[in-house]
């Protein structure tokens, strides 16, 4: 239905989003958060043809799709907020001192905005992931212009979005090519957008294959830029031992809901569930089949992420030591619900699952699998071996987390986030959230794509040296007109600089 | 003298630093302090030896040694207190609201290290940017391991200082295996390290060929990891109108100086200037020209130094429309003075140096090249059209930088510091300062390698949800045990939580 835009197309897309940089990367940051908040009125006041196109495009039913909304709009306000309060931009002075042989001079740090940004949004998002999402507003809030490149899966509902965009930015005066809408479905057109010169960092949520492409493309570039690839995650959960006596079947109740939540379509879904053998863990077990069996799950986004959860359940399903805990059987197995999966339950042996790389993979969708240990050294091992994750979840008593601190070490050291006797789906949208992770959870540990500090992302620091005040950025004028928290001489202050 | 470590050596290295790390990552902020405060007391009790073999090994008068010296400590110690004052870990809490549908969970966020990490030191700083310099200091506040590759040119400096590190390490019981010194003149010593899976990170000053060939293995590896290269800058200096007008004369003497301050081997050094064709500029190149053949430089750090400088200044005079402004004879051509440079000026048209990425290179040494522009536009042509710097200066009047706005932010883009009216030389040790820039200045532009951010080059964020406040670290805790600044709720505080 949407074309491919042109090779030339996108070199204009690109050249006008570097003219309107020119510009924009000296609005105050009043402006840009007026812009971000543009955006989310415009969201806010949009009409309900939306959750047609959208619910039509990825099977996410309307009431999902209104929360969604809603976050998107939050997001957007949320982020125009930090982008005004200025504490991102981690503002530095050191005053000069004269006296000094030789004089110390004046220094004054910022962060100063990369420049144009592709974003390439998540199919399980589409509001909030997506055109207007998270990668958008921390780059529009950063001072960055932003080409998004609409996902295929839902190329209308994306269309819809960026005339939302276009109508916030005209109200704003913002200047034309501070938002680009590209249509790809060959590969060609993302290579183009990463490996062009005036692009300068890439937001990215999917899979790992695509991501990794994307970093290996920006790594090729005779000037390597930031990829900020969020690339899925298994998100281990813990079963320690006095917990999971406690009460099997309640831990067993929760996590049958997190696994199935949204048909198992997000990247905190609790794949990977580690304990120890005994009475405790089988009735975990049991529960956890019972309850799986029935839930009754909605649709998957589309044909090819449904195909490949079949392909990736079952392959892990036949890998050695696996039992199937459930019946692997497609009840709707008709055209109308061929996209209505069964959630897959296994369980294998920790001895298994260390020597079978396959079995750490993420599979997405309502699967989960159990690793049984037999003693403590055992799940201490599973822990060292896991990859990076964006979430590990601990599931302790007081006891439990007093006795294995060297466990729970091991288990910090692979996440980016660590969550206590609750279920990682759900990522809050807070300063304190993390949504990121050691490699391959993200491409980049060091920043997060939820929450203000995504902000920072698109953004590099900038030092002016004796520089005349009058013509400094507003945030480092002696007087603190905006008002903000600044680092004068190693000491936090709001206080103008004599 | 010294023998490379053998592969077996360097995996038992590392596999004693991710021991020491299991222990060293729990350290307090004090202790980490004390740890640095520990190194820069033996550094500072340690006897004028030092000096000897490092003016042998390097050249360096003991003069500049002693002040290099100083700084090193001041590094040390000032890291150390930034490390305590806790402000680089960026604490960000949101506290539970469990009245909202659905409940908002606690999450507290805070660094935590990255592991091991490898640091590659700079032949230009023995001491300030080698064995115990910024690199290292970083690592440790951080709470990261550090093991260095000795450097080839000055293995004996670095074993002297290693050997302090090994006996700060012991008083304060910090484990064997937080510091290792490695051996290795080939190549491969470094490429084991950079591969090693429990190496997590790596420090890295010196030339693009070596810092480029790490960012590529690092990339190569199953986990790609940071890599912080400092790789080199041309620190270009614009010569705005009004101000050279002024005085020509003396701006020329100040930059005399800064070009062949260090025999020029500073990766500061100004060596491209950027002005308009003129009687002050013909006035500002006579005068430049004049200084630098009065001056006489000391030795360069070593031979192969000394030959890359003949070549590669012979390499930019035999280009196109390029002019020697300096008889280029050596006239201390004999074995002993060897190692002593010429100051070479050659000059070109904007044109030339436009068509010819050789004049965009640096030339390390006492050398530098005049671009002619014929109009302002010309002027903003060149400074588009600059890869990434660690510096840039502008000369101008505040009417200058009031009729060339569209000039200076072009410069910015290209740059990490932007200095008016004075020299790039001089790197101050401060939190405001920003060393490193875009591509290819350094390897991530991010982060920085002077000041006590450059901690954070070493950690990245961890959120903790729904955490047991007890178990917290310390940093986290509700009632803020270490009195330092967090964000809760939005709000900067010092303020326990309720």
């Amino acid at each position: 239905m949407f074309t491919d835009n042109t090779t030339a197309e996108i070199d204009e897309a690109v050249q006008q989003a570097w003219d309107a940089f020119t510009i924009y990367r000296n609005y105050s940051l009043a402006k840009r958060a007026d812009f971000l908040r543009a955006i989310a009125t415009e969201l806010e006041n949009c009409n309900d043809e939306l959750f047609t196109i959208t619910s039509a495009e990825t099977n996410l039913p309307e009431a999902r799709l209104r929360n969604e909304k809603a976050r998107t709009i939050f997001q957007l306000n949320s982020y125009a907020d930090a982008c005004e309060r200025g504490n991102w931009l981690d503002v530095k002075i050191d005053t000069a001192n004269n006296e000094r042989t030789p004089p110390k001079p004046d220094l004054r740090k910022t962060l100063t905005p990369l420049g144009p940004v592709v974003v390439f949004g998540a199919s399980n998002f589409p509001f909030a992931y997506s055109t207007a999402g998270g990668d958008t507003a921390s780059a529009f809030a950063a001072g960055c212009p932003v080409l998004v490149k609409a996902h295929p899966a839902h190329e209308k509902t994306s269309t819809f979005i960026a005339n939302l965009i276009f109508s916030a930015a005209q109200k704003c005066g913002v200047p034309k090519g501070m938002f680009a809408h590209i249509y790809g479905k060959d590969f060609k057109v993302g290579k183009q957008l990463v490996m062009h010169p005036n692009i300068k960092a890439v937001g990215f949520t999917g899979s790992y294959i695509g991501g990794k492409q994307l970093v290996n493309w920006a790594n090729e570039r005779k000037e390597p830029i930031p990829v900020f690839a969020e690339m899925g995650s298994t998100n281990p959960v813990f079963l320690l031992q006095e917990k999971l006596n406690n009460d099997p079947e309640a831990i067993a109740k929760m996590f049958a809901a997190s696994i199935t939540l949204g048909v198992g379509q997000f990247c905190t879904k609790p794949g990977i569930f580690v304990g120890m053998e005994g009475d405790s863990l089988i009735t975990f077990t049991t529960t956890l089949a019972a309850e799986l069996k029935n839930t009754s799950v909605g649709l998957m986004l589309h044909k090819g992420i449904e195909t490949a959860y079949q392909q990736n359940a079952t392959n892990a399903l036949q890998q050695q030591d696996v039992k199937n805990l459930l019946e692997f059987t497609n009840q709707n197995d008709n055209l109308e619900n061929k996209l209505s999966p069964t959630p897959i339950l296994s369980s294998t042996t920790a001895k298994a699952f260390l020597q079978n790389p396959i079995l750490h993979k993420e599979v997405f969708g309502p699967y989960a699998i159990i690793v049984r240990c037999i003693n403590e050294e055992e799940v201490l091992q599973v822990a060292k071996n896991l990859e990076g994750q964006l979430t590990s979840t601990i599931m302790a008593t007081l006891t439990d987390l007093q006795n294995n601190e060297n466990l729970i070490d091991c288990i910090k050291n692979c996440c980016g986030r660590i969550i206590l006797n609750t279920v990682p789906t759900g990522v809050e949208v807070v300063e304190a959230m993390q949504h990121g992770g050691p490699f391959p959870a993200s491409s980049d540990s060091r920043f997060g794509s939820v929450g203000a500090d995504a902000i920072k992302r698109f953004a590099r620091p900038i030092a002016y040296q004796n520089w005349d005040t009058t013509l400094l950025p507003d945030e480092l004028k002696s007087e603190n007109p905006l008002q903000i928290w600044r680092t004068v001489n190693n000491e936090l202050t709001k206080a103008p600089i004599n």
